[in-house]
């Protein structure tokens, strides 16, 4: 004991005027600490669970490995006391009441953790094993340095205010690499987020090889080496288990599929032609941006195909939503091809022709145990929709990205379930420039134009940039009574791939998609009520160097300078 | 010879109606190509140069490597001819009118380049090693593949619109390792650009370890793992030669000098106070961001440090130009100090303060050959300048930053020489966030503010964000007569460092750093005068491309599709 007491007594820090603190990112909903002492871990240090698990088994071994390795050293140390009468902790015990739940929408993610001052054995308990994993995740943002400390005298009772957090992924429009979808689905368990929605295939590329439809990948994927193989899909699927994150795909029909049209040019309407012919008015459009293509619906072949696509993904992704599309259905593309502009002259519409198309998928779908996320177009497009009363809000929910709160409000009071991922805040490719090309409008006069430029929105149309402060003061359930709030089942940030790829992958999701998370897990208020605007920063801060000590490429929301000198960045002091 | 054509027929590639292309970036001011063709490179290739030279040698042993061994294959295939009758290429053969003039403002970056479609011998001819360094980059983009191809039949004659072309990085607020900076230069050669403007002290740490003044880094750097050696300034100098780099160094004062009060808190005032003290006005500030302190020019003891700080720099940055800073000096950061109140009250203004202090500071830089650069402020500034007599224009060159081509204009016609950061233009920070802390404008009550949030900028003094497109567009000598644009010499773009650091350094300079290095080397206009927004568009995404295969994280501008469907993303067909 005495050699142990010599080991310790070095590391003794006094209690300082500055306030102890730890960080735990998103911020727990409570969290005790009442004082600012800590323990060491204890070289045999272990972390047992009463059986094993498929998937809480490999986190286990996961986070034991991190503990010990990560060595975090914060910015601002903790002002700690860890004397020498502190034991160190040996054991953290994880108690999980139901190991069967599998990990599915709604899952419970509660738990309760508390690492004594006096004891041997911290406890982690959960209802579920995805609950486990959120705890374990707060467990090693309670340690720190080497030796490992770690904050004793907590108590940590948790669990998330929405179901469903989440980020988008468009890897259509440029290709990621299974290593990048890995990392980040490793992030996103770090800050407690549980669904990737994978918008795997787009008008640009098809990069989803299915064993019924091999051609599509060989001939609509950007080229061998930028496609996801079958093991790919378990690989990440297997992995997002192991973090408790679902894998949500999207496939994303009837719009959006030019792709498609390299294995099978039959089935797909306007695809290769120029997005916005000359002359025309933006109304006339073949696309909303390049490139085009839309599934034709009055061609029996496209079902045979789509049956055959949804029935493999289905296959390879055993989540429980399935994810359809359905945005942007664009008139220029279907009044393109003769069957339909024959159907429209016939007094038909291109409403019912997508009725056509949701009425022959939409329940093969279904059958197959799903329930069916859409874009909100599906319904609320301008244009071209279909009737409610074909897709039934037990089966359906809605992705919201327009119009703010407003078409939330639509979509709940229509009885349906929501997504939100409004444009205006959750778009992390906003503000970032435009990828057209010969536009005019960059050929400036005059200079002096300065803010104006461009719509004076970084020169795209969801511009500006959304900041983690923006993305962090979203109510995402702002203006709906109680009941419609209920039919929020949460959020989703989306980093569509125009300007995107591996380069710039983690420091556009993050640190922003953090914001988010705590924003959906526990809030954005404090116990007042008040927007936590304020210490939401240092937190994040800190919060961000991990992530960055975790091997997470963050982009930094401050000097340094700031970190050390906490306050003194404030606009108020 | 037989073995030969059996090895290189396959790779014949017969053209297509597709337009062959090469792409060199940035454009050369002059280049032929009359025939699509190309020829291999021996396996014996080598570069020659008439004697060795200490910085052009290792220049010719990188690009030698580099050519052998980047095998870059284009997206978008050229469609080039290589027939069995075009014999590899055996030699470059450098021929450099002028072996001896160092690498400094103005030096001659001329260069011709000749590769024959029948001879065994390329030429690069220059006026200096410097030139030579340009058409060797030149040269290394005329190649691709493996086995090694290069174009042939090609002549350019290439020299720089603008003598000056630099990337300014902010190093104070968040530190860079050295690496970071090396990888910088490199890419800088890359694209052509000649001034690495080193802004490396300011208020939020002090990095740079002076042999005289060894307390600044030790008490004034972020700590000890992040300042610059003497070791490291060499190295970084040195491998700014051999690209044809020079190293421009900022020590800022008399503001932007809190750190300094680490080692010597009675020549600063201000330091460390709250930089905007509550209730007071924006006119009241202590600083225009956090952190506050400024050099007080009517301590003696000021000078002293001054002079051993500007002694060592001059000592360790061989360039000619010495950037003495002088921006945004603070009236409330000046007025807090007493003595200063004392001049104040006695009837003088902080005019002749700054003047105090520019009268003991400017002759000395002067004196140790060094043309003193400062930011546009020292003469601009509203409140606080000198008077211009004391700033003699063949001595002094002013960058400036605010208030786009009007303050360009107002420098040169007072006779100064210019150099263009317009931070409307070219400041690459602008539009990502703001980084302050506890503003309650984040308080959003009502989500639907949308565009209008934060002043609809990405929440910055600076926003929107400066595309790539914006950087390109920006005609330097707008507005000035053709005696005034002469007096503009080059345009630098800045990367301040609020909210950037090594995670985001790349994709933050490129490859919005290439748009204006082709700006200020052979213009934004095509041979008509119409600016080259479309063209330059398919150029820009293939040299991205090709920077990031050389491990630079140049940020995508396109979908990959649009590469590999030229035209279709365009605006007008």
């Amino acid at each position: 004991m005495r050699s142990l007491i010599l080991c310790c007594t070095i590391f003794i820090i006094s209690l300082s005027p500055i306030l102890a603190q730890i960080n735990v990112w998103p911020k727990p909903r409570y969290i005790s600490w009442p004082k600012p002492q800590a323990t060491f871990l204890s070289p045999f240090f272990n972390i047992t669970t009463p059986q094993y698990h498929k998937y809480l088994s490999p986190a286990v071994a996961r986070y034991s490995n991190l503990i010990f390795t990560e060595n975090y050293h914060s910015i601002v140390l903790p002002q700690v006391k860890i004397t020498s009468t502190s034991p160190p902790l040996q054991t953290l015990v994880i108690y999980v009441r139901d190991f069967l739940t599998p990990l599915q929408h709604g899952v419970n993610e509660s738990y309760t953790l508390h690492i004594p001052t006096d004891g041997l054995y911290g406890n982690l308990t959960a209802e579920t094993v995805w609950g486990a994993m959120r705890g374990l995740e707060t467990f090693s943002q309670l340690v720190w340095g080497d030796p490992v400390r770690i904050a004793s005298g907590v108590y940590v009772v948790d669990e998330p205010i929405f179901e469903h957090r989440g980020v988008t992924l468009d890897t259509s429009r440029n290709y990621y690499g299974v290593e990048d979808i890995l990392r980040t689905i490793g992030a996103m368990s770090m800050n407690k987020l549980n669904v990737f929605h994978w918008h795997i295939t787009d008008s640009h590329s098809f990069p989803l090889v299915l064993p019924s439809e091999l051609e599509l990948a060989a001939k609509g994927s950007y080229g061998p080496d930028m496609t996801y193989s079958v093991a790919d899909i378990k690989r990440i699927v297997e992995f997002g288990f192991e973090h408790g994150v679902r894998v949500l795909p999207e496939i994303d029909m009837p719009g959006h599929t030019g792709s498609w049209a390299e294995a099978y040019p039959e089935i797909v309407t306007c695809a290769n032609m120029f997005w916005w012919p000359a002359g025309t008015t933006w109304a006339d459009r073949l696309a909303s941006e390049p490139g085009t293509g839309h599934l034709n619906p009055l061609n029996p072949k496209t079902y045979q195909v789509v049956q055959n696509v949804v029935r493999d993904v289905t296959s390879l992704f055993p989540e429980g939503f399935y994810h359809a599309g359905a945005d942007e259905v664009i008139p220029g593309c279907w009044k393109a091809d003769p069957t339909i502009q024959k159907f429209l002259s016939d007094g038909g519409t291109l409403s019912q022709v997508l009725e056509m198309f949701v009425n022959s998928t939409f329940p093969y779908i279904v059958s197959l145990n799903r329930t069916v996320v859409y874009w909100e177009d599906v319904l609320l497009d301008a244009e071209i929709k279909v009737v409610p009363s074909i897709l039934p809000p037990e089966n359906t929910i809605l992705q919201t990205w327009n119009n703010g709160p407003n078409n939330t409000k639509r979509i709940v009071s229509a009885g349906y379930r929501a997504i939100v991922s409004s444009a205006d805040f959750y778009y992390l490719d906003c503000g970032h420039g435009d990828f057209l090309g010969n536009e005019s409008k960059f050929d400036s006069v005059n200079p002096n134009d300065g803010f104006n430029y461009i719509g004076g929105s970084g020169g795209s149309w969801c511009g500006p940039f959304k900041t983690w402060q923006r993305v962090y003061d979203y109510d995402i359930t702002y203006g709906l009574s109680k009941e419609e709030a209920l039919l929020v089942i949460g959020g989703e940030v989306a980093l569509w791939s125009e300007q995107a790829d591996p380069t710039v992958l983690d420091a556009r999701i993050w640190p922003r998609t953090s914001a988010m998370a705590e924003t959906l897990w526990s809030g954005n208020r404090d116990v007042t009520g008040k927007k936590r605007y304020a210490e939401a920063t240092d937190r994040l801060n800190e919060w961000r160097y991990r992530m960055v000590s975790r091997g997470i490429g963050a982009e930094p929301i401050q000097p340094l300078w700031c970190v050390t000198h906490p306050g003194m960045c404030n606009t108020v002091q």
